[in-house]
């Protein structure tokens, strides 16, 4: 794996924060969300950072990039239930030539649910790993907080 | 509604039998199977009856053309559970010039669970409303089983 | 079908109007969101539906009252695309002893995208069903609109 | 992250494997299989797994035992696309006092398409975790296929 697992488990480390909230479609048997939609819920997050940073990531596709996940980990510490609102906190780390890491910090109520790291490259619309364009790198970069959080 | 929501129950007016087993993903907190899943059950059935006919729905996608669905409708008469294996039986009915209908019947440990259909239009690549291919039609109007049963 | 399939078109037909955007996730090979999203859609409107008018999903559930789907249907018009805002119009009628209706209009962008219809049960927490809670009735008469809309 | 991420990537490595075939639901705007999809995929090949080592997961649960996801990481190699045939391989190892770990090899047309790893733990009906039952511990180890692979 190229990913390095450490997302903080303080919220003030995660400049960015999206919320939504727990559908029942999400539940399983166990009365609790399936393991399986917390990909939905960093996907959601991901995808309302990378707005907030200003890089929208329909704008991105429509430009031809993409950002396929090559990698992705979980780790579940308290169960989330129906209609719960999440405090998804995301913030993107790691950022190299080709890729990038997404860090996150799932929280509700006040008590960490979840922390989690997805690893993304960039491809063009061949499907072709490509270097990162220069505007998204910077993107990226300032949403890290600081050049300091990249290498 | 374009569709007629007639669906048979007696499972000896489908000639085509589709057999999947409940994930526990698709329960929810109710233990039961979510209603949105019976969607994905239908598709399932729906891809394996056009195999069975002769039409691989991954070769019709790749001569350009594509069956949206149009329109939807299911009776829960009883539900599933995790792990139970489901009887999809599924039949083509309704052939006409640019759509046709499926109808649905899904059974389990000898009891209906539900009854469906769904409303399938013709499109080509651009997404644009087309006839039926000659071939579609000759194949579909063999799923169903007689040219008495298209109109 | 129990269901009355005549969702109103106009807008003004809903008091009720929740929003939501499309995810990637419930987006398919076609490049438009799967037909069995819009279920999603659907009971992410309808759970916000029953908190506006008060009568909150989660605290029927902890009541030991449930309301499952016994009939669904759709009508796909115009198809969704990835990050769209969606406007879930949703509005109970039909309600009778036992059952209710709730009546659907999704737009985005100022287009009707889809109708649907969903109708409702109500089962104590053995799973059998019940009576409505008069509260529950007089919550969802309010949410009706008007007692004319009952019956 | 209490998991070892080193599932092989050798097929012969893997004593069980489980065949399913990609739905189109599974795939996303992209054309190919959604990432939150290989989820669900590795859950029906744990499920298979459990089941053909004599310990259906159903069974489990009415036992009031379950065996709640702990963690989980995926890595994505080469896409899946719709109505491919995936091969899943699933083996226990690391297995412990109150946790143990399957290993998944996905492949397609013989190519590795996908490795993950999950991590479980053992919880009983009030959700409380507790050490692992004798009888499933030495199934498990029986799939490890070797108690030298447990420890």
């Amino acid at each position: 794996m190229r990913m390095r697992f450490d997302p903080p488990t303080d919220p003030a480390a995660y400049q960015f924060v999206h919320r939504l909230r727990v559908r029942f479609a999400d539940t399983d048997a166990m009365g609790v969300v399936h393991h399986a939609a917390y990909l939905l819920y960093l996907e959601e997050g991901r995808v309302e950072l990378l707005r907030a940073v200003g890089a929208p990531y329909d704008v991105l596709r429509q430009h031809g990039v993409d950002l396929p996940v090559l990698e992705a980990a979980l780790r579940y510490l308290q169960p989330l239930r129906f209609d719960e609102v999440v405090e998804v906190g995301a913030r993107a780390t790691q950022i190299r030539r080709t890729t990038f890491q997404v860090d996150y910090l799932l929280r509700s109520g006040g008590v960490t649910r979840a922390t989690a790291v997805t690893v993304h490259g960039v491809i063009d619309d061949t499907g072709r790993p490509v270097r990162m364009p220069a505007t998204l790198r910077a993107t990226l970069e300032a949403a890290a907080g600081s050049p300091a959080a990249t290498s």
